[in-house]
């Protein structure tokens, strides 16, 4: 079965557009990583948190894609602008509609 | 932009793929009723959590699928497997890969 993540992030003020951006900069490189499914939304109960939720063929290719250049500069971009507070949740997708 | 939804739900032991399954079972119900992407995933950390990331054409879309018959049906078949911890996040999808 396919490896999921939910996880969310918290921008400090006026910053959630912008992260977003960054997050949604880089598809075509998830894409050949191995992600399938990369949905990056806005919380609809604030300003701040980011949600995103993502299919990946294996756990071990979502960890790999953690290391590659693109994505370290992603995070390295958007880390001022965001607070440290994240969640994260891994799980085992079984199915669904488009997934 | 379109309406997503993240939510989580603790079943009782033992019952987390019956529940699964309950939830899998009307996938053509629900994009007939709006929604485009439906995920249902086993949390990866215990046996008993159930996630689902949902996306749907509007928040009116969604709620009002609350009130179809084979919804409501599935809901009462789930419930006494459920453990009541549940939670849930509105949210407002910007983009991604697949969504």
């Amino acid at each position: 079965m396919q490896y999921g993540y939910i996880g969310s992030m918290k921008t400090t003020p006026g910053h959630r557009d912008e992260v977003i951006a960054i997050l949604l900069s880089g598809l075509d490189g998830l894409r050949r990583a191995g992600c399938s499914r990369y949905l990056v939304a806005a919380a609809a109960d604030d300003d701040v948190t980011i949600w995103v939720s993502e299919v990946w063929r294996s756990k071990e290719a979502h960890d790999a894609s953690l290391r590659l250049p693109e994505t370290r500069a992603a995070i390295a971009a958007a880390m001022p602008m965001l607070t440290g507070e994240f969640t994260s949740q891994e799980t085992t997708v079984v199915g669904g509609l488009g997934v």
